[in-house]
């Protein structure tokens, strides 16, 4: 675990960086929560994001969404909207819906185990999670294969490792090799053992959202007051667009809500599939199927913390396979930080790719990706490192040159020095024509943190890099990965709270689990 | 070439992207002039700018630049500058170097041998070039090598083949094949006849300028008066940071400002080597070698137009290994946007990275670099594909890939589609709950035209793309090569200035080129 203490050193360690027998994994980042600093680029203008936003309304009001589940629909009929219960349609007007807007908060905390790793929601603020809810797993040794505890468990520690990564936003990878019925239990267990960051559990029938929510509160020692009284952990529920919610999404959102966690809507508005194939509309039904979920929140559990997930990308109109870190997930995404802006609501999006290898496309997309949740001020980044194949791959490699890229971000996003001592006269005076600045007094005081030092690129010449082996980024990265899971050493946990977590995890287990036939 | 006509047809060509034995090289983008469609990123505040401003002029003022051509002393000395001769050093104080600011134009096109391919620099416009003065080049089958005259034909030929490549910033790669006394003729006959954008020319003696704005003319078709009245080609001068201007660089720049053609001015400024080792210091002195260029040319040929160059980036402070693409690029490029607005001047930037192969690491430095060039609003982006390894190499894989990214940023760039129509209402109310929208009418309309298509991503699942020979990106981007440059035809020429163009060649090298010994 590389948790820092000394605020005052820039990086986690020193010593050479391209001698990799002679250091302890990488330098990086210390963990900090950051925040934008540029103004959030805004595609829209005040006008058409109107124009959006009554479009949804309009949905809302005239069409309707289907909410598969009679606890939501008897809560949303009460609350006076125009229900359906034959065909489980729901229309709201739009006064009902603005006021839900205003209920919920713009920012909120969530607190894991340990309070350090507190996470502020909204905001400037960004956080990071590795990918998530991938079905396979790759390396370079072992190729792909469909995920298993240990690789479920390596990633995690991957997660918690670094500190660009802020939480855990689902299972990195879906371990098939235990049973769906105790999955969870062995799932959230590795994540409250294996790391001390905020964790998401799954809305996926009540006994897994209970369960999460119950493993969490205990790994924090907290009793079900404390638990309730703020957010301690996180779910993320998926419309099933075109217009419609789930019943198991919305049974896990209502049950978070109920006791004080956060919940992300994220509708799956894959524009030219399950959402109209233009952005501007795959943007209004997005919109309209988020609202409708948090109205639904809102009246469970007024001034319920809820983040406005944006998922929208496009497919290839000739193939319908899904895109992403394309030019309309781009503005999709931008659009969504003008919408959430618009309803002071959190946001959640995603660095995304459609490449099947950690290669150029795959970071063409990634970056094209990140800058476009940076640009629009996004909240909550998901995915942001080891995303490959649309979503149905975590790459260890992909992980550790995501989070290359992820501090760049972060560094970029702090305040540049524009002392008078930066700006430098005395130095270019002192220097002067023809001379260079390596010896200079002014570059010699700057000589450990004058620039961001990358822990992944290779800056030697080609000679060098080629004496080296040619190692290209993904190679580079696969030998830092096994550094990384080789130095490793989890966070503290206190012995009793250990035995409680593991106590609920083999009673629940002796119970079966939960059902696993819907 | 690729030239279109037709300017309703938003791709060249169409078919089925994936098959490619089934069709000509590739689908791309028209020809067109790109501009930039969201408000610049401003980094610094105006007080800052101010501050940065002010600071370059104390160093104009206080310490001076060294102008290392008794011409420009002259010149500068009767302008009333002070002007040290034994040391060769210029002061000069704001309010002259204000008044030639201002009698620089804004804005200013650049027409070479075919008009259609005019440029125009300043304002919200982007053109792209090439790699340029790369003196190795690789490819996948040939690995790397120095450069010889096929792979600068090849090199032109790519870059006259992609609509997203707007001109020539000079040569690709050096063909050391040809004697540098005599190389500047093949290589400007190459670039007239292969391609008909703007090209460049090189400052690097009079011999090299005179013949290159020649041949310019001649393959034109222009008498020497039409020549003068606008600009038709382009040079680059860098400066020899800190604080000095070399002989035949200031030679070059002015005989092309007396006749009229455009002048890049591009202090080469790399923080912690030859500029201090701050971002804001090295903006500083970047500022103040640019405007002493600047003042000399418009005391030349007042209303000269002149191009602000921003070359700043930073070194690895370990290693003083030049990085590009990296934090500090990124707020160097922004700012120098911010001083060239401030100027009302244009300004050229550059896609850059370090990395020794086209992987990972090369395209996030790259799109680093484009993503800070494009939220600057750089008017002129050199090196905008195909360079690696700091500019030591030009990639004609990497070129490509460039190309594919090059697209993307310039179709983001352009007007979202927020119709009534594309908000979709009707298509959401069609379509309904739980149904998708593969068939809808409002899809359908769209097939061919709905999303950014790319030309070398692979969108299909991986069972398919392993089964397909799991080729990586720049693999693909081999094949892409090949077939464009196996597909070309050069842009037509008129037989007797062909003929024109090949005497001088011919009479200039019976004369012996030029001298090479300086």
């Amino acid at each position: 675990m590389e948790k820092q203490t000394e605020q005052n050193s820039r990086r986690t360690r020193s010593g050479p960086r391209l001698d990799r027998s002679q250091r302890l994994a990488i330098d990086q980042l210390d963990w900090a929560l950051p925040s934008y600093s540029d103004h959030p680029v805004q595609p829209v203008s005040e006008d058409d994001l109107q124009r959006i936003h009554d479009t949804s309304m309009q949905v809302l009001e005239d069409i309707g969404i289907v909410f598969l589940n009679e606890e939501a629909l008897d809560i949303l009929a009460k609350a006076g909207c125009d229900v359906d219960f034959a065909n489980q349609n729901v229309r709201m007007d739009r006064a009902l819906v603005m006021e839900m807007v205003n209920r919920a908060p713009a920012q909120f905390t969530i607190t894991p185990r340990n309070a350090d790793r507190m996470l502020t929601i909204g905001g400037k603020n960004m956080v990071y999670s590795s990918v998530a809810s991938a079905p396979n797993v790759s390396d370079l040794d072992h190729g792909r294969r469909v995920g298993s505890r240990p690789d479920f468990q390596n990633l995690i520690r991957l997660n918690q490792y670094f500190n660009c990564l802020h939480f855990i936003a689902g299972y990195p990878v879906e371990p098939v090799d235990i049973h769906a019925s105790i999955r969870h239990l062995d799932c959230l267990y590795d994540m409250l053992t294996l790391s001390d960051k905020v964790v998401h559990a799954y809305s996926l029938g009540s006994g897994r959202i209970n369960d999460g929510m119950e493993m969490t509160r205990i790994a924090a020692g907290l009793t079900e007051a404390e638990f309730q009284a703020k957010p301690h952990m996180l779910t993320n529920i998926n419309s099933t667009s075109p217009l419609k919610h789930d019943w198991p999404m919305l049974d896990g959102a209502m049950r978070c809500a109920r006791r004080g966690q956060a919940v992300i809507i994220s509708p799956f508005t894959l524009s030219g599939a399950m959402a109209p194939a233009t952005v501007a509309g795959a943007i209004v039904q997005q919109n309209a199927e988020f609202l409708a979920g948090l109205v639904l929140l809102q009246l469970v559990k007024p001034h319920a913390p809820v983040v406005y997930g944006a998922f929208t990308s496009n497919v290839d109109m000739k193939s319908g396979s899904p895109a992403f870190g394309t030019p309309e997930y781009i503005r999709a995404m931008q659009i969504s930080g003008q919408l959430a802006r618009r309803y002071r609501l959190p946001w959640r999006g995603s660095v995304a790719c459609a490449a099947n290898y950690p290669d150029g496309q795959s970071v063409w997309e990634s970056t094209a990706s990140l800058n476009a949740v940076s640009a629009g001020h996004c909240n909550m980044v998901y995915h942001a490192a080891g995303w490959l194949e649309g979503g149905l791959c975590a790459s260890f490699e992909k992980l550790i040159m995501d989070c290359e890229m992820l501090q760049q971000m972060i560094y970029l996003n702090r305040p540049l020095d524009l002392s008078d001592d930066a700006l430098a006269f005395d130095a270019i005076k002192e220097v002067g024509p023809g001379s260079h600045f390596f010896g200079a007094e002014h570059t010699q005081r700057r000589f450990k943190d004058a620039f961001y030092a990358p822990f992944l690129s290779d800056w030697r010449n080609y000679e060098a890099w080629e004496e080296a082996g040619s190692l290209t980024t993904e190679k580079r990265a696969n030998a830092i990965m096994k550094d990384i899971l080789a130095e490793f050493t989890p966070p503290p946990m206190d012995a009793g709270i250990h035995d409680e977590l593991l106590d609920f995890v083999n009673k629940r287990k002796a119970e079966g689990g939960v059902p696993t036939d819907f």
